[in-house]
């Protein structure tokens, strides 16, 4: 194998907004796989609002991406050359195999996907880490009962679209908040959600008020900032807020807006939960079969938007989420 | 029964900091119980910085004390006249009867109290209230476990000084945080804490870096603010935040200072969780005979700070409250 491996490396650490200036695009020789290890060709790059925060240099669920290093990606490769016993030639793999045209692995978190079951790219979303992350937040942080209000922001994320079709398959109220009419006409269209509500043009405590009348069970957030605010006014007694992100504070060069209305958790005896789905790596295998069912029998729809490109529109990309361009799961497609 | 029983109502709703201008003082005949009431004459009236909360006209686990209503107060009061078949003249009864001199209760709420156990003022703190919030507040919210590391803020109120040491009691690492030297030294001397932060001189973070080397296990929260910000940086993995009060936004004229690293819940896995003590009012009983049993041999000591005077007295101890004053449980003792 000769050739050339375009990469996109992270030249410096971002201060607010992700700018070009703040990658490097090197080339480097395909690299060739030792004993145990395979090469693959990455086909589908995974693009997660999570990646903002592992550009920084500060203690959290994972290292920082170095300075320097390949940008850390979840990516679907296929297998060119093998010489670990379970990846053969042809085989598509999931992994972390960052934003590179080649890699190679020693098969260390990496898995190899059936395509008969689900398109490449879906193991990137829907039975990915945003699939997994969907279903234990929602199940098990916040414990949801069947008949409850589910209200969910980021709704037509690739983590909220998952997150509202579950709900309503668990026999839940589902209110999802997003940006834009064409998005919420998504989730109450095509993903069955009992309503949204277009943040950027309703008053969104005024149409919870609206739309959860009882008060919100769980409210799974995604973004945090006056959403999060709006939500918690909103609180059915004994509520959970599970935090999964905060999509609209992760570019803020000041501190984090925090949320203002927190008392509200004492008066409604409520709790305000984090997670990271790593926790429950042991238990992907379930809940990805449970999930493969229902997509499989037309229950769950998977949304996924998908760019077509090169690693060098990995930047530009990247970008799209932190301005509510996409509608489901981003994802760059290697042409 | 004649004579004249004075009384403290609210006036106005405060805007920030409560005025002399919030009260009316009023007169009126001392009232005469009915069938199955009696009359009680006030001996001590409790100060609480939930009453702060009580006078604003917003919704919360109670309703908002009423313009012109006596303002609602805990209270132990002498029964002087009774047509209850549970009260006796000469009983000592603690309940919700307001800050005047007399009161007349159908009983509702009210528990005769046993002097022989404790001292009356007592019923108001360690054995009242304050004491089911420290006991419950700790052991069902916050799940403490052997062995764990517990901060509390307010440290030296009505309910830090319980919720110290019934976590010292129960093997714990104990930190607490509170304004001036004179309040560490009781917390760190007195009461047994492991260690004390003074607020008011000391960087917190650094301090609980310091003093709670494996990061927080449980943190009970009083204060809200800046404290509450300090501790979320030091959170141990998977733990319980416990949302008890937050005296130092109750003055705030403008928003409530929301907590800036609630992400820090995320990244630890941790929960923050309100609660409201009457919701466990069904297991008062049994949290009272055992604070009794650790107060009687001496296991649990008993901080109050007693003020002298009258119901015209009330306004300004109250402020004490909130500027710090007190150590341990504030009440009024009526001469």
């Amino acid at each position: 194998m000769t050739g050339v491996n375009r990469q996109i490396r992270l030249a410096r650490r971002p201060v607010g907004e992700v700018r070009p200036e703040d990658w490097t695009h090197t080339e480097e020789p395909v690299p060739v796989p030792g004993e145990g290890e395979f090469l693959g060709r990455t086909r589908y790059v995974s693009l997660d609002p999570a990646m903002r925060g592992w550009l920084d240099d500060r203690p959290s669920y994972l290292p920082p991406v170095g300075l320097g290093e390949v940008m850390r990606a979840g990516s679907v490769v296929e297998v060119l050359a093998s010489d670990h016993p379970e990846f053969r030639v042809g085989d598509l793999v999931v992994g972390a195999f960052g934003v590179q045209e080649y890699a190679v692995s020693d098969g260390k978190g990496a898995f190899r996907i059936d395509p008969a079951l689900a398109a490449p790219s879906t193991y990137l979303g829907a039975l990915g880490m945003p699939g997994m992350t969907a279903y234990f937040g929602l199940l098990e942080v916040g414990a949801l009962k069947e008949g409850e209000t589910v209200v969910v922001s980021g709704a037509a994320g690739a983590v909220g679209t998952m997150v509202g079709q579950i709900a309503r398959l668990k026999g839940c109220r589902v209110v999802g908040i997003a940006g834009g009419p064409e998005k919420c006409a998504v989730l109450t269209g095509e993903l069955g959600f009992d309503a949204a509500i277009d943040y950027r043009t309703e008053d969104v405590r005024k149409a919870l008020r609206a739309h959860a009348p009882d008060g919100i069970d769980v409210y799974f957030d995604n973004v945090g900032g006056p959403v999060l605010d709006a939500a918690l006014t909103r609180l059915a007694m004994h509520a959970r807020v599970v935090l999964c992100g905060a999509i609209s504070q992760y570019n803020t060069e000041g501190a984090v807006q925090g949320p203002s209305n927190y008392l509200a958790l004492l008066v409604r005896r409520a709790r305000m939960e984090g997670f990271v789905v790593f926790d429950y790596a042991r238990r992907y295998p379930e809940a990805a079969a449970e999930l493969a069912g229902w997509i499989g029998d037309g229950r769950i729809k998977v949304k996924e938007h998908l760019v077509e490109g090169t690693v060098a529109d990995f930047p530009a990309t990247l970008g799209m989420l932190f301005r509510g361009e996409n509608t489901g799961k981003l994802v760059l497609r290697l042409t």
